[in-house]
């Protein structure tokens, strides 16, 4: 493979995840069954949904009481930011600002919902050290969720938890190829690893993990979400 | 190829780009000399930079003038949306809510500032019509520039022109994998191609193209920018 190639694999056949579950192990296996098997300095992105039903996320919900979804919205939240009809823009613990706190009534059991995971970065910890411990691979991990932003129409998937690689990479005061000094460059190399993932686990309903192999070996380090998140007073637009 | 893959390869050796140049032609010999000659149902991802180039959106701009920048920015805006220092965060004419109206004094030569394109989707799709003249490939193509947003940390690479590829691909009312309906999956699609672009277009300065190959066949269409821009009635952020 060249150099500044990317391959971005879905793993299919993970199937469903339940309460409890090892989603490294469930991962590593499916993609060793697709002949894709972990490597080293691959990442792997795992979407929140099947981190949040092995982690015990799950809660009840009543889809019948016309307040249920908006008291679990209400009670994830730090902030509500905005309302309109049924849709909240809130912030959450994490300090990700998104529709209705990350709740998602979708791909789960009839009755209930699923929340974010408490923390996330926890959350790609324990997958990244499972897969070193048990497989003996140095992965970087990726948990991505859907949301949208303002301005732009459309959905993408962005990073929610990271392990083992960079939130943002801050490539300011390198010079660009004619050597002024570039403007600005701190690229949320996470979240467009998460996008990238997305591009191939949205071709097929259920897919809930992808292997992105061939990134820039520097971006591999002790990473965190919180890169990702503005802070505040930074913010021009909350 | 398996089905659920993606290839994303940076296009080398382009070369400066002269105004005047067909980006097209030396895009397409840059990635045959590379043994990644571009085929049917291939996306391309090109930056602005080298469109804005080709297209006569180089203009001077004098530095040494502390007013220069200001007004240039307000020149190519519609609507300035906040200001804290020097920068400016303004809505261009094509309807995106953007840092300085796109304006891009990097990678350009000493004394002049790079413009976005007029019409990005017309420079999307001549790319498309000359590929396909000239080199009988039916390829998508991706305009992209580097964006910031609210909220999140990071720039990430998003479309600002397509051609033969949706924006947005609209997946409600699809069942998810239980049966139920899904909540709301309006996918960013050619956001997420320009993301994934740029993981390999970043690795090194002056890559300003690549080829995304394995994308859903469904995306493959008459697609706009338009499609990404949320008309600011929709927008609870403006």
């Amino acid at each position: 493979m060249a150099r500044d190639e990317l391959r971005v694999v879905a793993i299919d056949g993970i199937g469903e995840i339940r309460e409890g579950d090892v989603v490294a192990d469930l991962v590593a296996d499916a993609a060793a069954r697709q002949n894709v098997p972990l490597a080293d300095d691959d990442c792997l992105v795992v979407t929140q949904k099947i981190v949040s039903k092995a982690e015990h996320r799950i809660v009840p919900f009543d889809a019948s009481d016309p307040d249920a979804k908006r008291r679990l919205v209400e009670q994830e939240a730090v902030r509500v930011l905005r309302r309109r009809g049924e849709l909240l823009i809130t912030e959450t613990r994490h300090g990700f600002i998104c529709a209705n706190s990350g709740v998602d009534l979708s791909n789960v059991e009839e009755g209930t919902a699923a929340l974010l995971p408490v923390d996330s970065d926890r959350s790609a910890r324990r997958i990244r050290d499972r897969l070193a411990a048990r497989y003996g691979v140095s992965v970087a991990v990726v948990i991505s969720d859907t949301f949208g932003r303002p301005w732009r129409r459309g959905l993408t998937d962005v990073a929610i938890g990271v392990a083992g690689i960079a939130g943002v990479e801050d490539l300011r005061g390198h010079d660009d190829a004619r050597g002024r000094e570039l403007q600005a460059t701190e690229v949320a190399i996470a979240d467009e690893v998460a996008s990238a993932a997305e591009l191939v686990m949205g071709k097929s309903d259920g897919v809930p993990a992808a292997i992105v192999r061939g990134l820039h070996r520097d971006w591999f380090r002790d990473g965190s979400v919180h890169e990702l998140v503005r802070p505040p007073a930074e913010d021009l637009f909350r």
